[in-house]
């Protein structure tokens, strides 16, 4: 096996490991180098750094201070990447810790960071999910297997202080708009949970004040969550500081389009086995701003779909202009509404929106004034037949089963 | 064959044909009736009735008058149908009239309808499309030709009174808002250009007065442009008039998510072979608001990607909350810009991407304020290979073929 | 639409047609000439020229006098092909003719052809397949549908009279090995029932003398039965005279492979819209002596599979040393075993063998003195689940629907 | 992780390891056992139990005594398993040892084992395979990569009495028939080499007498060598023993259909993770005499192919009677010309066929007297275009690359 370059200790907080930070910044001293052409491992936490735990209980889910994440291993420099170049980055493997074979998904207290649906599941929930080999289930949402599309929900190079300052300002600006929103519109840079790695002294200062939080994806990738950015993939991702200074975390065993629970996808600690190249001034040669990929030739043949649609018409009836954030929340509203006629609670049916390999597909953007979104769920992720016939549906859901719920305090 | 229950006449405007209709009334009477367990073939103008024309001109584009689309096919009346009812419609196939093997893509004027990028390309441009067998290819865009993916761009039941006021009153609402924007929110009931097929004098009035316009998908299903309900699937409508009242028209030989274009996907005149039956009372029993569908097995298996990102801050560096039509737009953007290094001018990137089966994904939409769209581009639509390397990219794309524009009067 | 430059007339004997011809021989005179680039289309009878007919009696698969296969349209000239360039033959659509939407399966007697599995089906048995769009069902095997996977059965160039003195020296000395078989090892020349298109006079009895009967798949490709050479496809033929002489019938609406009921696949007559193109001295550039090609992009995605595995040791325990054949042959008894005990009978589940999208893999072929094949079948096509379970299997089928069996007179 | 409940030691003999065997027998003793529900891991060597080294020689595939082979991990008695039933065996995931990241593939000397083209490479030859990841290649086999489809190429019950006595008769009959062949027809029980786990004292002594060489597949399932029984899959077995007494070993991280190379896929070392069910009495309810399986969905979509055909007449130009193995040889040796026009030697070429998921089709086995098969090759392994096209091939292989080969003494 190849070297493990960054490793951690589960019993232990990752603020204590200098090879993790949780803010973008230039000034995070590397933590090890690496040639293009090389192959190696990193470990990683779990993106709330072993927070949530594997019991019956969401009180963690209500209760984490949402400023601590994500915990990321890295940053990695890469010998003789520039400024302009494009890293070229193999996904060879990705896998859970042999000692954790579990995740967990949520949604999160309005109160307290909310989710795609929150007007709809206010309180924080939880469930929990087994890993059997390449399959999943939850001991919380009965009838429900599948095979897992394993990914880094966050990975990227280190913005150089010309980009970060673009980003802080774009986002304290906007916060600004409307700074009292629950939850806020954004979340602005915030030092007293900043872990900066390796940073010292006035270094470390500086990090911490101006490091930019790692919730949103932004022209260096970060916080995509993409599902497709997974095992056996390659990337292409900008370069803006000397070496490039690669991050990642926030693995997650699977994850539906969107990540809608937000709490969030099938979330847990692991590995990653990388493979780092460089197309040096590649970043002007392909005209590249964000990330590109190309997607890996193992990923779950799950080909039969029940498809909903939804429109940018909200759920009070009012109209929104070609508004994919709507109409893609319509439709998971009338998925939800779906599933529950077999006896899923409304919770479980959102969660497995958030968890299982089910496709968002933007499907028309252009009819004014209402954008059309479908939902797509793989029809054999579940061990009784969904598609409607004459007779109705039937219960078929064990019952009994339900989903921790912690109630606000 | 079975029964053609519904003939046009390409050398006839859509008007002087009584099984024809571009606006949505429950009063429009049936041209047909057809019972559960039958199948049956019903012709369709394409979207414009014939309009845009097959020629080095985009004139017409240009010029077009919007409010006549779109010319559908119906309303076909299912016995038995009544409202609750879901009509549960099998695409068993469609195609292209055999003296018609040519469809059309374009860009409307900022001034005249727009399009999703309308602000990159705001004049009329166009590009015609001829099918070999199930693939096609265009004298305006070289290197590219792919396999077919054909589908109704519109397909749904009449409303009933209560819909149509619902959407009347909401859409009309909706432009109060702004109503000199251009392009402008939506299109109110217009009856100067309505055609409603049978429907006589006081009933033709109302019809014509109140008619929903075709543009927007709604509740009943309607324009979605769903490239994925294609030849093949099966799809569940929910009846809201007695006999249901069946249209569909808009036919696309090929579209990408999104059918960015506007206009639009590359749209054709064609035949659909239908079956029809009912789930009696299914709306109820499978709490469906909106169609679903279960796709065809038989699209083409374009399975390599290249995947362009994008992120919800705009193309002047505005942050916006989660909105993934700008996101789209970026991830967009983003594959113009890479197509463009290997030769391709900017308005045939574009059309590859509102023509071309790529798929348009709603990766992540809760990671505040960034929400992130993926465009997936297959590659094998190309005749070279347009992956990245360290080389860099070179001009593959046959030089001197340009796509018509009319600039604006 | 292109040109269709071979018409046939069903109601008419293809003996009467001079673009038709049954057998293969060089001096078969081209019936149209094309250009490379042009694309065409050709219409064909079903592989007996109407001989078998769509109603409830097998008589006429017993009865059919097998000398007088297959009906093949061409052959066609290609101008500036030459012996040793590679044919590139497009196959840009194929289908069954608007006013034949249906098909037959069926075994043939043991004494009169027989096929695969002729000692457990030695006696005459049909099937007629409805075509409804892209799909097709049998009203004699109940609870079955399936997407055709549409393609012609046998397509080739003319061999020059060295290659054909090579078929029929070789079939002629084998048939010499056991001359009183039945069904027999081969069939040689038979003048008699020939069909030799437009040849006449001394090329006429010349061509019917020594003409190669057209059963077997041979180096030019031919009756190959594959049923990846579908619409969609991309072949590259060996030439071997002047002009290519590109000749094909046989259409399959669908077929499993090995086309084990040999009566056949789901037989139809049909057209097919071409185009053709060379690669000068290919055949020496790239080693070819078989055809090869690259399969559509448009076949159905059936990906769910039940997989029988079957040995080299045949039904009566004798062993076979990497025997493909028996092994195949063992796969195919143990899945229609499997299959009649959800209700179909054996004939049935035989037909469906022939006729569904199954494939059959040479799985293992070196572990002396076993081969191992293995034969898939597409779970989708069923209309219930046939996967085993702890209950054991039900009586899914509906009962009471039998395949016309016609008994040896 | 669940227990490991077979472990190895790569230092270590497998002689000395009572926990693996090399011979079928129903008396050889449950190592170890489980429940149904269960979910465990077990350890196995690679099938030669560490013979074949890491190394630039091929000296030890020239000299291996092959009545070793194959190393099998087992048996392990399921509770409540009886004779009739179907052990239902998930593989939940199969992979390499973490410290054995590689494998082996090579051909077998003509005169010890041979192989499928053994004729035309008669001398033993050896490529070395690393894993990176997913992916694999090889330092002997220049310009190809892959991803693996893990799967054990050996995996079934105990055989009872009577079974192995079938068995033993049948094949040692069978060799009689030419009991002087190189490579024989096949092994008879060979005592010197055999190892029977726990067996003690005079059941040693009769199994090892009487154990059943692992070579052929048989009627339990066994040594198949179905790439498609991949991690992910489900296997029902049946049970002749009490307890079943299920063992496995042979891992391959992939393989093409027919495993022509025989030694053999990419052999390695490795775990796999299993679940354990039973469906009693399921052998007759289901009318099962093999193994059956559903494939897993999670193998790579490799799609774009280059198919060649074969058929059944020999590389002398003999003919033979719907032989299918003879017909594929044709396609493997069509294929292998076609590779060494791009600068590939016919033994690398050779190779890429064993290792690579090729797929083998039993295509046509009924159109006298010729079977035909095809050979289907991935395009996407290769790092060139392998697709023809009318400049011809260009030598694209990075020259200079030889795989070891011995001579034989």
């Amino acid at each position: 096996m190849p070297e493990t370059i960054i490793k951690i200790d589960l019993s232990e907080s990752p603020y204590k490991n200098d090879m993790i930070h949780n803010r973008w910044h230039p000034d995070i001293p590397m933590v090890a180098w690496v040639k293009p052409g090389d192959d190696f491992i990193i470990e990683t936490y779990d993106w709330t750094g072993g927070f949530i735990k594997n019991n019956e209980s969401a009180d963690d889910v209500r209760d984490i201070d949402l400023s601590i994440v994500h915990f990321l291993s890295g940053p990695i420099g890469v010998k003789g990447a520039e400024p302009g170049d494009l890293l070229v980055v193999d996904l060879l493997d990705v896998g859970a810790l042999p000692e954790s074979q579990w995740g967990f998904n949520g949604f999160f207290s309005k109160k307290n960071g909310g989710g795609f649906l929150t007007d709809h599941f206010p309180q924080a929930q939880k469930s929990i999910w087994d890993f059997k080999g390449i399959y999943t289930s939850s001991r919380h949402i009965p009838n429900v297997n599948f095979a897992g599309t394993i990914h880094p929900g966050l990975i990227g190079c280190l913005p150089d202080q010309k980009l970060l300052d673009t980003w802080n300002k774009r986002e304290v600006d906007f916060i600004a708009t409307n700074p009292d929103r629950v939850p806020p519109l954004a979340n602005p840079p915030f030092p007293s949970t900043a872990h900066v790695g390796r940073a010292k002294g006035g270094t470390k200062s500086k990090a911490a004040m101006e490091g930019a939080r790692t919730v949103p994806p932004r022209e260096h990738g970060g916080n995509c969550d993409i599902k497709d950015l997974s095992r056996g993939s390659k990337i292409y991702f900008p370069v803006y500081v000397k070496g490039g200074g690669l991050s990642m975390g926030d693995l997650h065993f699977s994850q539906g389009d969107g990540e809608i629970t937000f709490c969030g996808a099938i979330e847990m600690a692991g590995w990653l086995h990388l493979k780092v190249d460089l197309i040096k001034d590649g970043v002007k040669k392909y005209g590249i701003k964000n990330p590109i990929f190309k997607p890996s030739p193992l990923v779950p043949k799950y080909n039969d779909y029940l498809i909903f649609e939804g429109i940018s018409v909200d759920e009070k009836g009012k109209q929104h202009y070609l508004d994919v954030h709507v109409a893609y929340r319509q439709a998971c509203l009338n998925a939800i509404e779906y599933l529950k006629k077999f006896g899923f609670t409304g919770a479980q049916a959102y969660s497995i929106l958030g968890t299982a390999p089910v496709q968002g597909h933007i499907s028309g953007v252009v009819d004014i004034p209402n954008a059309c979104a479908t939902l797509w769920i793989p029809t054999e992720i579940f061990d009784f037949d969904i598609m409607p016939n004459s007779a109705g549906p039937s219960k078929k859901v064990k019952g009994g089963v339900k989903m921790p719920l912690s109630k606000d305090k």
